[in-house]
């Protein structure tokens, strides 16, 4: 590979990940995309292989790539990269983009974050060119880092997107669209671009107004789990912001 | 009052709520503030009078305006209207705009969901007028309904922002800006601006990747609140998708 060719990259998978990666590249590099089970049309000369498949199946297809010189990548946030070379690869390394990656919601890839790690030097050089193929934010991280990352993405979109489902399913049940929460959401989101999620805090448990959390806890005796996670929350800001604290410091 | 005139309303409070209905309503309506404690320069001849205080204080402001003939409402999601006609009020109401404020942060009014009740047609029929001077979508409802509406808000605004904080301290400890988080949380939001929340899910406790999840476990081992955090949200998702939900269907 010269340092001014187009880049020759092959995608194994055809998850939601997968897809926007072939997106995201189609215009920067030659790419190829092949099906994880039986590699159909997997060139051996590409420059790098990212596989983008379910953790659980990273390793098998690794086992599977050994003799290629190619740099092996994977894009997992929670799998190490020793895992490639556990499989014998010969120059792994990882191109991790955090985002939630679904067909049907259209992304700007100019504003993914990707982290990258690579078994040497030059492996990490090569994938830091490919990611800023289309990142503007490209870090290297060690898998440790990006597995606390990953975690922290878990907290900020699943936990979150989850919350509203049970918010949702609460608003269901007096026949209230969940519409009316959506002006709601996009503030809360919007707030965080301007000030820290922990300066933004409002509500009830922040204001330790416990007569409101008592009504609220009240209200989900019909959904244990829900009072749990109610108390749960609540009591986590509580403890954030002590009553006095503006007295105190 | 005649159909035609200008509405004179008093707002009685200096928080953020009151800041963002004088903003909203200084083109459309005569606007007198007064602060809870004094009463200084409140009109006697108002048409209406906002309570807008903590929902502790509410009872007190309301029992000193028993003698006015105008609509006293206030703009609490959790407090009963019958806390009014219980202090004494002639004319109660409530007006319970659904967003959270801050002083800082501008908000588009007309994207502001309002919740009204009324003692009667007539009270009901005036909060709705003045409510829909700014917003475009003005809803009657119960107390019993407003006070879901407003846990369903807590679920969804305050508790997602806590979990953003929880991200932020998380990333805090590997000096990792909280910015990287926030394209995720952008594209989170927008998500559910086209697919319902339960729709919109990913992550490892959707896909009942248990190995990921005891990975995050693990990394929590140091704080004990994060760790059971992460359990029970993990598992509540877990439960809302079961495992082989598409086969079954």
């Amino acid at each position: 590979m010269l340092d001014d060719s187009r880049l020759k990259i092959s995608v194994i998978g055809s998850g939601n990940v997968a897809f926007h990666l072939m997106k995201a590249w189609h215009t920067a590099a030659d790419l190829t995309q092949a099906p994880p089970r039986t590699l159909q049309g997997l060139p051996d000369d590409s420059d790098i292989y990212i596989i983008s498949v379910s953790d659980n199946a990273i390793a098998g297809v690794a086992s599977r790539l050994c003799h290629l010189p190619g740099i092996v990548a994977h894009t997992s946030g929670t799998t190490p990269m020793s895992v490639l070379s556990e499989a014998g690869v010969q120059r792994p390394g990882v191109l991790y983009p955090l985002q939630t990656f679904s067909r049907e919601v259209p992304l700007d890839y100019s504003e993914i974050p990707v982290f990258i790690e690579g078994c040497d030097d030059g492996v990490a050089d090569t994938l830091q060119r490919v990611a800023a193929m289309w990142s503007g934010s490209v870090t290297r991280c060690s898998s440790d880092t990006r597995c606390k990352i990953h975690l922290a993405s878990v907290l900020a979109c699943n936990f979150t997107n989850h919350l509203w489902t049970l918010a949702e399913q609460l608003l269901a049940g007096d026949a209230i669209p969940f519409g009316i929460l959506k002006p709601l959401i996009r503030q809360t989101a919007a707030k965080i671009e301007r000030v820290s999620p922990q300066e933004a805090q409002t509500g009830p448990a922040r204001r330790h107004d416990t007569r409101t959390i008592a009504r609220h806890l009240e209200m989900t005796a019909g959904n244990p789990r829900l009072k749990q996670i109610y108390a749960l929350l609540s009591q986590s800001i509580s403890d954030t912001y002590p009553e006095n604290s503006a007295n105190t410091l």
